[in-house]
């Protein structure tokens, strides 16, 4: 292109040294060109990680709320794309002063620029590559954090709720526990490991997830007066699947990419095989659990346990043996099965069974490093202690079981507050009449598979 | 793989300073080898948005028209992948001789070598990318441009219409423009802002598509006598959701691969995130323009409001501040919910919309520079001057407006011709009976849906 | 991160040619990084394809098995994942000592170091990939290889099968002619030229998918007394296409990610030019074919155009220039759509012609070196000689037609002799009464799509 062309001559003239034709960049320059290309593909795939959520928690519903659940993945990604551009960024990652232990403060509306990046993000300065792309990577995070969240939400909270509890989760929730853990926090200080964020982002997304379905209690029909659940089947596994493997897919940027460097023989090749391996472990898992359970092997239960093996590793990755990885993912799978149906006995419905997928597998990954972490890789990485298999007591184990309940109590009380609030003035759940004809048509005006519905009294059904 | 290590032996013995064992490459050879890989995952995100397209136009089309719909994009891309090949691609970037100003002419056939490259296209030559994955970057081009004027046809013209069209169109229409701004035309010398091809790519197929629309005329049932607009609701939101989550990622090649490179410390990840605030701020402020508007938050209204930002950031991505390229997005999220309401009422059927969200957010995208453009990056560019807004006066706004006008000018006349001529000929649009059984029957013989659809008499029906 | 910035500064003070700060890189660790980072793309595309692969199968079967087509995917996926780390990766690539030539041993459970893989697997030492990578690499292709398979059993094998001879194909079979043909076994010898895998995964895949469908016997329904064959179509082909845009873009991770180097003036590029050109050929190609044989364009035909010319370039795209990829898949397009209505009228039904596709495809593209080998190529990739248009003569086209015989007859004698004792113990195939109600609920008790179909007697009908 032309254009493109005039850049490069320009920038030829201006900074030789950038430019490929007269002198040849220098080996630090190629470094930051080859990590830079690395993270932004990274930030890439956690990005496509919202096509991912938006399939299975629409495959996962009823057709009367797909188009609502899809779309609504799309508009909070963008109030939180701008939201955590504005105010979210600069709360985890900017210099809090004298608070820095508690929260940062500064560098809003970041400008794109390394002169902004290193004045206003200390704790970002580890890394060579330019801040657009740390930026991107950490939007997709907090996306993915935010999208975990509304599983809780599904098909029975108003669309304005989406807007608002979007915007707080972005700037008052998820900036605090990112902060302790990766902006220069106090969880920072005891050596806590969580690679990649089981705590972080999906142990929070979770938490806030049961806040919300604890109070916007079970959907109309979901358990019946002696209290036993039926069972609400989503409307169409194959975009499940679709959704699962586009998250399998993503979270290979989501654990490699957190290396955010390329070098280091591999290490970011060592992650991406820990990831695949827990995952096929946790999803074989849940499958034959299922089956001896139920007595048939259900795919939803599979698609969990894939996963929440994912989650599980995520915190893990860089610490543990593959064979390590393959343990953590198999466990996933199980624990995931059984506490989704505790769940729903106890009257908990959490329609895609985001605390057991994200919670209770991000607790387990989280501790998991606390047995499993393996000495060569903690020297390597430099965070925390060896595990208790490999003879290092239960110190980090109390580090990281520490790390995962202070992170959960605080999210769970002020996601709680916040969403406790909400409900009292604006409310948070549509109306009998409008859930019963579904979000589709009470949220949004049409149906998102007009040809395949119609209404029938106040209720919408199949045709 | 055995092969590739005799491979590696060979390149080893041949040409000993490729190798990685014995001697190590220069440094102009990684800077090549990075910008390879990044430009090469580019094309293969833009390649990526014809699933984009398929799914977004299915989505927002009847189901008897599906397995058409979708079809006909993996047949064009064919095509039009096949005649770039052939010829396209030597008339946008061939040397035209004493008609270069106009038109290039030559490198037909690209055997893909880098000898053909230096020898046949002048204007590629700033780049150090090698010349395949520039011809594959390209073709993705062309690519969108043509399923971006496919939304005019849809519902209701002829297969063979795809066929021929999408030929003369890659041959004939999409040269000119793109080599006037990218190829060494002569829109190029008048420092037109047009990074990734807000005008080459989107406006030339919006034209195309709005002289489609004006001369199949209407979908049957579309407007009442009275000339009143009917709505003809998509078949499935969560296919159109996906399709702009795909599109939305496709964009991260789209923009900032047509850096073509990965150095300029990270400018390539400036542009991504100039990318992602304006597709953010799109998305939201049509989602709230349509619910003050209709009363609901319109799902379809946001999925085009987010296409819009994206289109307009195209032009403008690497001119701007974060803060101008959320406000950019939030124009062309508005612009386009209120352009596609009032096309609609003034007759013309545009079914999903190509022209409000390629054309005039392509044409706000160009305009945009023309206030927003920095300085700092008018001179990291050198591209062009800077905006009215930092002080630049009229002069790029004025540029930008003759350059949009004359592409929209010059495309719409030769497609409306070409097409005027095919009407005349072979017919454009299917028979009123074909029509309403649908396009799957009447252009492939059998349906998409087959198990949720029946015939009627003349009529497709939802079963 | 904080994590990582710990991470990054440990590095620093460990090994201080490795970080970023104090001393720059070697330029053998840049190009290591740079090729890492293109492998794992690759790897990361291929394991995508399975996406593609659950789509195109789901789509062109049933509604009733569409939630067990889609979900085995991932089933199987994880299943070959475990048993090639545990297993099937050292008997490929392992060192098979006096048995080399047959079959690798050793390196099991691979631990992810570079120790090991330099220890364990001495046919991938050729490439500066990190191990894990490599590992990442191959375990996506065995995924393909299984995947191709399972067209073969769709709509009515057990989901046991898919356990059981997922777990063997993985472990017994794949790993022999990998081994002769990548791992340093007998044929690579010969000089066969099988860039990426036309006989190794396609061939492969296929000939246990001829092998299944012929002991499994025609779906209920498919042929009618006389033997004439009924369609029995795919139930959703908007999804079919999504499948096979997915299957091209993750074809770009595995013919130029073959090359498992981003160095060679962009050889992957031009790989990536040859693949794109022979794909899009063979859908124009199949669609014409299927207009002038049926009398309609038919989209399935079309799509399998397209994957049959990518799996015929796919041991060809290194080996022959542009115009000869073009007539590759070309010819490619039209074989398969002959071979697919001979084997339908022949009495095998194989739901998604798996054979044909990859089956009759691949052997068609791996004699086509023997024609089309370029002599620059041939000497550039040093394998093998150039073919009979060349002047090569019969010799290139001899080993072609060798390996391909011999890889064909080992596998499908082996695969046979599998299943059939398969067959005789545990039984292939679900009960009539199952395969009418389908196997959604025959194999994992709930629809996929629950709230479009309903049982009527024992049948499952869409509502």
């Amino acid at each position: 292109m032309r254009k493109v062309l005039f850049l490069c001559m320009t920038l030829l003239l201006a900074f030789p040294v950038t430019a490929f034709a007269a002198d040849e960049p220098t080996n630090a320059m190629l470094q930051i060109a080859i990590d830079s290309v690395w993270v932004m593909i990274a930030a890439i795939l956690v990005i496509f990680m919202q096509a991912g959520f938006a399939l299975l928690e629409a495959g996962s519903t009823r057709m009367k709320n797909a188009g609502h659940v899809a779309g609504k993945t799309i508009l909070t990604f963008g109030i939180c794309a701008l939201a955590f551009w504005a105010f979210g960024f600069g709360l985890t990652f900017g210099d809090g002063g004298a608070w820095n232990k508690l929260i940062g403060f500064g560098g809003f509306f970041y400008d794109g620029t390394a002169e902004q990046a290193a004045a206003a993000y200390p704790s970002l300065a580890g890394s060579d590559v330019p801040g657009s792309i740390k930026f991107l990577f950490q939007t997709a995070f907090v996306g993915v954090a935010l999208s975990i969240a509304w599983g809780g939400f599904a098909e029975r909270a108003k669309l304005s709720v989406y807007f608002i509890f979007g915007l707080l989760f972005t700037v008052v929730i998820y900036p605090f526990v990112a902060h302790w853990i990766w902006g220069g926090g106090w969880l920072a200080d005891h050596g806590k490991q969580d690679f990649a964020g089981s705590t972080v982002v999906h142990l929070q997304g979770a938490t806030a997830a049961l806040a919300a379905t604890l109070l916007l209690k079970p959907r109309l029909g979901k358990y019946n007066k002696d209290g036993k659940p039926n069972l609400i089947p989503g409307h169409n596994q194959v975009l499940s699947v679709l959704g699962v493997i586009i998250l399998w897919i993503g979270w290979f940027g989501f654990n490699p990419g957190s290396t955010l460097s390329a070098f280091n023989d591999g290490f970011f090749g060592f992650i991406a095989m820990n990831t695949n391996l827990a995952a096929a472990a946790g999803g074989v898992a849940a499958l034959l659990v299922s089956w001896l359970y139920f007595g048939k092997a259900d795919i939803p239960s599979m698609l969990n346990g894939v996963l929440a093996a994912l989650v599980a590793i995520t915190a893990s990755c860089a610490f543990v043996e593959p064979w390590a990885a393959f343990v953590i993912g198999l466990v996933a799978g199980t624990l995931t099965f059984f506490t989704a149906q505790w769940f729903e006995k106890a009257g908990v419905d959490d329609p895609v069974f985001a605390f057991s997928v994200h919670g209770i597998a991000g607790v387990w990954g989280s501790l998991s490093t606390g047995f499993f972490a393996a000495p060569r890789l903690v020297e390597m990485t430099g965070v925390g202690k060896e595990g208790l298999f490999y003879g290092g007591g239960f110190h980090q184990l109390g580090v990281q079981a520490m790390g995962v309940a202070v992170s959960f109590v605080f999210v769970f009380v002020l996601a709680y507050a916040i969403l406790w609030v909400m409900k009292k003035t604006m409310g948070l759940r549509v109306t009998e009449e409008e859930e019963i004809m579904g979000l589709d048509i009470s949220e949004h005006g049409s149906y998102g598979y007009p040809e395949q519905l119609k209404k029938s009294g106040n209720e919408t059904v199949a045709l």
